[in-house]
């Protein structure tokens, strides 16, 4: 009998993270030796009701709207599991006939991921986890499945937002990126500018403390010289004690509910400085993107997703797929898969190391750029500014 | 001598405004008897100052990405002209050589258009008005260049939101679109349905007085059948008497700030229905998306651009390029251009009618959704849903 494969997706979606699940169909066509590839339908909830549907007998003409399709096509849930739950997995494996278990998701996904190949072992199942998440904050993989796209969006869209604010600078403008604890999304704004002055003027990341005074000075600097400027600053800032810079709104039994950081700092600006000021939340606009979907990113999930299988039907189990970046003598950017044992990555959260962040804390290094550029994909339109020739011209006379 | 053109931009920008700047130089060009087709640096003020950038001699490689790049590319601004401004502008003109000018903008640059025309009367200048706003509040027109941009940018990030929340249903998302006083553009959010059940589930216009007690009944309702709501909320909504909704959050002279609404709708969910509720507010995003600009729109935009030179140069003046929807049997879509006396334009700020909003205030009519429909361009993406199929199945049982 040939055995079947069970796809659970966890956690909040990406631009990608479909193309990963498309992946797995592929590659279980390809081996010939699958019977089913069931999604889970509905995230981890979906094993213990047994919600499975099986993709192979989906079209390709359809399946491949999975290329194309924001969120998961299957569902997701943040339902945490219990040990009884864990307890009951193999059971439900054994009785569909799974043989290889893949879970697509981000650190509690693989917190998950390991929990069930402990559950599992001695059974004849295999359980690979495949790397998804827009924080990027994942360990050891170089970078992680759905970042691309997020950095792709949020660099775009901080050279529209930049254009706009050029052409009528009459404000400072606050765009807040995701990312509450890591700062890779806010950093890759950075990779709006096509030369010096441009969007964005300040970027502020979760990483550091956030210097109310310092960044009230940044934006009078900046606002004198150029009259409009784009802030880019993470969700999750913080200050110096590590508590978040927005003061709660209000709490609701053990919650407490904040304002935007965006919005706060817009307001920050035209109270202690006077100037006019407006924020721009693109939340969850910025991960649900398919226009601003990094190709290069689609690519890595796809296969991500083929090499999860190749390496449970290889016998792997209880590791993650992982993308390691080559050193190519041609300096091109080129990666390959690894399989990482789970426990190494097993809920240790990765920030944005020291190096790539400038010594004042409100903008991201060359190292930095040099890192991210390829992962967003093809090279940003190009877009011509007759203002800014004019105002060059003028200073040349 | 051959005569030489003028282009000043007002107001904020839109994802084609160059696009009509790119039909001005072009019908110049075809023309034969154009000089020079200056760009006012920096909108109304650059008249002044006489910062003028000639066009024509832009090669044509570089002048057609002004059709890819948002924001304005020879700047605009929100200045004030005073009379003297106004008595000062047939000299400039004449030193120049300029008979023909031509100004883009909303309500407001309509009204300069106006005065420009009535303080040149007697000259051989001829002045005429290319519209312009995301806003589509300007009258008479069909709509303007500029809104089916914005109507294709916020009808796509719904549908993609809409995903991402029907994936994962555990909270109610409240987006904010832009237009305070008119829902042109958050009424084109319904485009993103494909099917009955699609998001928005709710959508609220400026047009109507917002009631937080049915507002709060309609998201309960919906949450409770759906575990995920997406509400689409203009920034400007107001009470009974006519108030923002939202509080002023301080105030700095005669002028009161407000927060923003999506995030106020989102805590009041959470604090009176005790239902977890999050916002999003792409803002300037919105206005200055080519990843999502209309070709329609585009297309519409460099027609106006166009006719604005024809008409000016036929010796029309004083008038304003409307787009009048054409009555064709073939039931297509089709517009035709007219010549619309500015005075009937002027000041006056044009809202949804009755027939495109629904009885309860929470939701556009299938009038609306046929008149929108063919000005944001092709068909949005298909997405695959296997959960939604799953579900389906389970019904059928």
């Amino acid at each position: 009998m040939s055995a079947n494969v069970l796809v659970v997706h966890g956690g909040g979606p990406t631009a990608v993270i479909n193309a990963s699940l498309y992946g797995v169909v592929e590659e279980a066509k390809k081996s010939g030796s699958i019977g089913k590839v069931y999604g889970a339908i509905g995230g981890s909830g979906g094993i213990l009701k047994e919600n499975f549907l099986d993709l192979m007998q989906v079209p390709e003409e359809k399946l491949s709207l999975l290329l194309q399709t924001p969120a998961t096509a299957i569902g997701s849930s943040r339902y945490a599991l219990e040990q009884e739950d864990y307890d009951a997995m193999a059971g439900i494996f054994r009785k569909h006939g799974i043989r290889y278990v893949l879970l697509n998701g981000g650190n509690g996904t693989m917190d998950t991921c390991g929990r069930i190949f402990e559950a599992c072992r001695g059974e004849d199942i295999y359980v690979v986890g495949i790397p998804k998440t827009i924080d990027n904050d994942i360990a050891i993989t170089d970078h992680t499945p759905g970042y691309g796209s997020a950095a792709r969006f949020i660099a775009a869209s901080t050279a529209e937002v930049g254009a706009d604010v050029r052409a009528l600078p009459i404000h400072v403008c606050v765009m807040e990126a995701m990312g509450r604890n890591a700062g890779w999304i806010t950093a890759a704004s950075a990779l709006a500018r096509k030369k010096p002055g441009d969007a964005p003027h300040l970027i502020y990341l979760p990483e550091r403390p956030f210097h109310e005074e310092e960044f009230l000075e940044d934006v009078k600097r900046l606002y004198e010289e150029k009259g409009g400027v784009v802030v880019v600053a993470s969700e999750g800032l913080k200050n110096e004690k590590g508590e978040p810079i927005v003061p709660p709104v209000f709490k609701a039994g053990r919650a407490a509910y904040y304002g935007d950081v965006s919005a706060y700092l817009a307001n920050l600006v035209i109270q202690k400085l006077g100037i006019k000021a407006r924020s721009e939340k693109p939340g969850l606009c910025g991960r649900a993107s398919i226009a601003w979907q990094s190709p290069v990113d689609r690519e890595e999930a796809v296969l991500a997703g083929r090499e999860a299988l190749r390496t449970a039907m290889a016998g792997g189990s209880g590791v993650m797929i992982g993308l390691i970046r080559d050193e190519n003598e041609d300096g091109g950017y080129h990666v390959h898969t690894s399989a990482i044992p789970i426990k190494e990555v097993m809920l240790h959260e990765r920030v944005l190391p020291d190096e790539y962040i400038n010594d004042r804390g409100n903008d991201v290094t060359g190292a930095f750029l040099e890192w991210c550029r390829p992962l967003i994909g093809p090279e940003l339109r190009d877009f011509v500014d007759f203002k800014e020739e004019y105002e060059k011209m003028g200073v040349g006379k």
